[in-house]
Parts: structure tokens; sequence; C-alpha cells
């Protein structure tokens, strides 16, 4: 059974092999683990030793991001989302519960933000201290130009946090190059291609400094986490890790060097949603988005118009073939969503297409005539 | 190499096969696994349909504590807590940290708390709204008595949250017998003997509905969870979960009642935890304990007073005898903290003090002569 899911993605063999050891988080043996583990994704995100924390955090992205706004955005400060889709909504959420202000600047589900309208944005109301920003918005499919709208907060004077979540490990990022990115959030499960249960935020120590105090939690400080990890020199946990899922995230790390690296990762993810994409309009379906506004994580394929269409039951159609896929709807109009990341090759994107096809014909869904 | 530390446990072969698998956590074939990992781990807790929830939250213990006191202590309570240990500080800056008033009721580390200390406290202080109380104060190894305790504060029109972490699944809790306990925190890999990665907080739905809103976190809170459960019939989580821990946590389970549920597990812990004591004694060395005072979760053994003695040694010379043990001390005086958790049985306890002798004597560290 494949998952063609926006995480936790389908793994392979060796990440699922690492998880079978018992681990005492605060052994000696293990430390090395961890700190590699720090290491190696601070310089894929171009962390700056110094200048940038790698901080772990057990659970899941939501908690990494609400962690990194209350750390990093003090109850005075204020904070520009750019609704891109369901998870700016919940970083505003996430946001607005912690007590934070939050100006929502609405977006469009089908193409991606405009610097420009950031800038306006900010040119409008002086009281934004942060702009947050989804990398890639998982429920669209849409990537958001980071760099660009960084530049933009930058010349504003403004702080950013991003969330790398679906994003980091095949879409480039260079906090070195970014230093008005005050935190990226990603974690172990999405295009690293490790198992579920760990997030990580990349953050600014100076800005982690001058917010000390903001938090208003102990289990979602991360000036706290920070401050524990220089105290004993190691950077451990301060409460249990998930042992098996950081020793399997090692793996992931390393299969994900062995491969190329980001460049490598993201052109394979590229190749499955170009063969994903071109596929369902061959078998007469419809993108959601243009080809132009199409992200390599994730792609929406708009619900046929159908009176026999029923997400759940293709869904349990395409079980019955080997694939699973989201059972629920996530954007404007209904589509749906594939994940082209993990574990996945263009052959799996192909014998996908060709189980798509199936799946609707057992249906008796309608599909238009192949495209010419 | 056998982890003698309270959590994360050796697990069994079994649990850590069941990692190997990936899922869908959404997917209708991972709920069911869920819905009855749900369903065991409340009839263990004497949980009651309809007056508790069972509520998941990824990540540690601690974040269970924190979501249990945001979502079910409002601003305008207090909450007394027994000073047991290290467990109950952290509990205590855990609710101080989001804003709750706490009141601290001395606590000795080497006797259980008295009832009617608690009885006097409440007495004497109208205040308090809640008791928190550790049920297996890890950092001595005492058990307290939480149905004592539990029957002052339900005498006294307050209610409780248990940090049943380290005793969950070993030590008896009967919720429907305690109507005062609004909630009972615990994780999968403790005495249940899963893998870390997953908290699990038992609290009665019609104290989450008071203190509705009172949580001011988004991913602590408490009443959402239950809402999401109750909305999609099967309760699944908000946010994506640790997909192979719960696998696993449910082989744990499975395990678990084979082996004859709670009152086993707990005479199996009472062994170890007695062999153990016995044969520290036997080779020279002094439990930190009385006997009366022992629990069966973690020992406590006085670090030996000789100039040759260094904790980080002993760890390291166990080690090479097979055995990882924890390398701090958490007591008022310093003492080596053996756990008696997981999956470890009398015999190895007894290899174990076989191994002590030999690090110590290689470590040529005096030990009085055997007890008569």
């Amino acid at each position: 059974m494949l998952l063609l899911i926006p995480g936790p993605v389908s793994t392979r063999p060796e990440v699922r092999a690492a998880l079978a050891q018992d681990f005492a988080p605060w052994d000696t043996s293990f430390r090395p683990l961890y700190a590699a583990v720090r290491e190696r994704v601070g310089v894929l995100a171009g962390a700056v030793a110094g200048t940038h924390a790698v901080l772990p955090l057990q659970g899941c992205g939501h908690f990494g991001i609400e962690a990194a706004i209350r750390s990093l955005v003090p109850a005075s400060g204020k904070l520009l989302i750019p609704m891109t889709g369901s998870y700016a909504q919940r970083m505003a959420r996430l946001a607005r519960e912690c007590g934070r202000t939050v100006s929502e600047l609405p977006a469009s589900d089908v193409r991606p933000v405009d610097p420009a309208e950031v800038a306006r944005a900010l040119a409008n109301d002086a009281k934004p201290t942060h702009v947050g920003l989804v990398y890639s918005e998982t429920s669209s499919g849409i990537v958001h130009d980071v760099a660009a709208i960084g530049e933009i907060v930058r010349a504003a004077g403004k702080r950013m946090i991003v969330d790398a979540v679906s994003a980091f490990g095949a879409l480039p990022l260079d906090l070195a190059a970014q230093p008005e990115i005050d935190a990226a959030v990603f974690t172990a499960n999405k295009c690293l291609e490790g198992v579920a249960g760990l997030a990580f935020i990349i953050a600014r120590t100076d800005s982690l400094r001058a917010a000390r105090g903001s938090a208003q939690s102990w289990s979602l400080d991360l000036d706290d986490i920070h401050e524990h990890a220089i105290r004993d020199g190691w950077g451990s946990f301060r409460f249990t890790p998930p042992a098996q899922v950081l020793a399997a995230f090692r793996t992931a790390l390393h299969l994900h060097r062995a491969e190329g690296g980001q460049p490598a990762r993201y052109a394979r993810y590229r190749d499955n949603a170009d063969v994903l994409y071109n596929g369902m309009q061959q078998i007469g379906l419809t993108p959601y988005l243009t080809r132009a506004a199409q992200g390599p994580i994730v792609v929406n394929i708009h619900a046929p118009d159908d009176e026999k269409w029923s997400l759940q039951g293709f869904v349990e159609a395409l079980k019955r073939r080997g694939f699973v896929i989201s059972n629920f709807y996530n954007t404007d109009r209904p589509s749906f969503r594939v994940g082209c990341i993990g574990a996945i090759t263009p052959d799996d994107m192909r014998r996908f297409v060709g189980a798509a096809a199936s799946a609707l014909d057992e249906m008796g869904v309608r599909r238009r005539a192949p495209a010419a």
C-alpha cells in the first residue's frame, strides 16, 4: 500500500528498520545521533552557527508553529498572514488562541501570493511586526515565493515566520541569505521522508533572546529549549523524545544526502507531480491549478462533476488498487488531493494514473475524452 | 543493551516490529486501530462512557500535564501541589508558565505524602480549586496514595489532576470510583511498554466543558481535541499523529492484556524492584528509601561515599555489561536511579545486581560487607 498523501509519507524500508531499537535519550551513545541530526538539518536550511539554533520539539508541525509564534512574536506584536489556504488558517488560529493579534491578507487558492500585495499590506498598516507565510500550502499545492516575499519583509524592517512543514528538504531554503526569517518550522515526516512524531524549529537566537518570556508555555518555549541545549553542550531534549522516531530520522537524512540532497529530492518530486498532472489530464480529469501555479508537493484534481462520483468511494477503490489518498476536501471547490512526496517515483505515479482511471470506470464515473 | 530507566523503557520485539508499517492516519483502516487503543486505555483507567473522554496528544507526558492544567484549571483557579520531587516541581512550573496560581505543599522525598497534610492545607487555604498529584514520583521512587488523597480532595469539594505518567498500567487507577479526578495523564512508553511519542489524557467531559476557553493554546486544548473526537465519530487526531508509535502501542496493549493486565504488570515490577532492593543491600549498597516507602517503578541507591565513585564512570562500566541507567542525580542527596519497568524480569535484575558489583569493583569503589 503506497501512501500518496502529503504526510505522513511512504518511507523507505531502511527508515522503518531504524525504528527497531530502544534508546535511552540521555545516554552518551544517543547524543551524537541527535547532534548529527541537528547539524544536518541546519546545513540543509543554510543555518549559521551562532546565529541560528536548531530546536527539536516532540509532536507535530502545528506544535512547532505555535511554539515559534509564542517564542518570537511578543504579546504586543502582530502577525500578518497571507491566507493561502487551510494551513494559513491554522497558523492564524494557533496565533489567536495564544493571544496574538493577527491580520489576514486575503489570498487566492489558485495562484501564488503576489509579493507586491504583501508590500502594500505592510505599507497600509504599520502594526504587523511579523509576517507568517506557508511555504508550500498543502491544501492547494501552491508553492509561495519565500525569497521574494522575504525581501519585501526585510525592506519593511519586519520579521518572518515560515511554515516550511510541507516544503523543507525538497524546496530550497537559505536562512543565511534571509536574515528576516526568525524561524522556519518543519517536521521529520514530509519531504525528508522520516516517520511522524518530531518537529524542528530553526530560529534566530537573537530574536529568541529579544522575545524571552513571551511564550507563556513551558512546553512550547523555544528560548527554554535553546537554553537547555546550550547548558549541556549536546542539545538534549528537555522531556522524553520519541527516540525511535529520531533514529529513523537520522537514516532518512542519510538517504536524503545519498540521493543528492535538496536539489535531487526536488527533481524527483517535480517529476512525480508532472507525471501525475499530465496523467490526470490524459484520463480526462482537470487539475485544480494551472501548470504554472502547480507545485511539486501536492496535486489537486477537480472532483468529477458526475452523480456517481463520491470521494470516499474513489478512495476505497484506489485502496483496492494499492494506493491511499486523502479522504477529505481541502480547497475552495471540491478537489481530491494526491501527495507527490515520500519514497515514491514517477513510475509509481504512472501506476496511480492507471489505477485512478480504472477506479473511476468501476464507479461508472464519466471522464472526458483524453486530451489531444 | 537493557534499559533500566524509568522511560522510555525496554520494549518487547513484537512492539518494535509493529513500528515497521506506514499508515495514513485518517484512513478508515487506521481508525479502528486508534479507536481500539482509546477504548482499551479507558477500560484500564476505569473510565465511564459519557463521563470520561480518552484524549490523545502527540509528544510527551509534560505536554499532557500542561494540556490538562490549561484545559481544566481556569485562570482564576489555583493548583495545590504536594512537592514530592522533581516531577511535582515540573508540574508547578508548567502551571505557572501558563499563568496559573500554584500553592506548593512541602513534602519529603523519602516518605509518601500524608493525606492529612493535604486536608490541613485545604482547610487553611480555601483558594485552591485543584490538587495536582504525581502518582509515582519518578525522582524518588515513592508511590503516593491517589485514592486516599482523592478522598480528602473530594470531601473538600475540590478537583484533582493526576500525573500518572510513571504509574499507569502498573499501579491501579479507577476513575469511576474517583469522581474528583478531572484528568489523569499518562504516556505510551512507561508501564504500558510502548515506545515514546504519544501522551494520553483521560478527562471528565463535564469539567472540560465547564472550563471551555481556558486553554489559551490550540495545540494543548483538550476541549478542542474532544470536540474533534466527537465530531467525526471516530476520534481522529487533529494534527498528524505519530502513526508508527500508535501502531506499536496497540501491540503493547495486547501484550499488557495477555500478561494479565495491571495486576500482573504490577506484580512483575514489584518483583523487579524487590530483587533489586535486596540485591543492592546484599552487595553493600544502601537504597534511598525504606522498604515500606519503596515503590515498584524506580529504585534509588545512595551514591557510595568513596572518592573513586563517579556516576558517569559507573554508568559507562554498566553499559559495558549491557545495562543503561540514568546518568544524572534526581534526589535531595545524590543517588543513582534504576528503573524497574519495561520488558524486564527479576532475572534481569539479578544479572544487574551482579553487573553493579562487578562495575564497582572495577572502579575500586569500596562496598560494605554484605548484609547478614
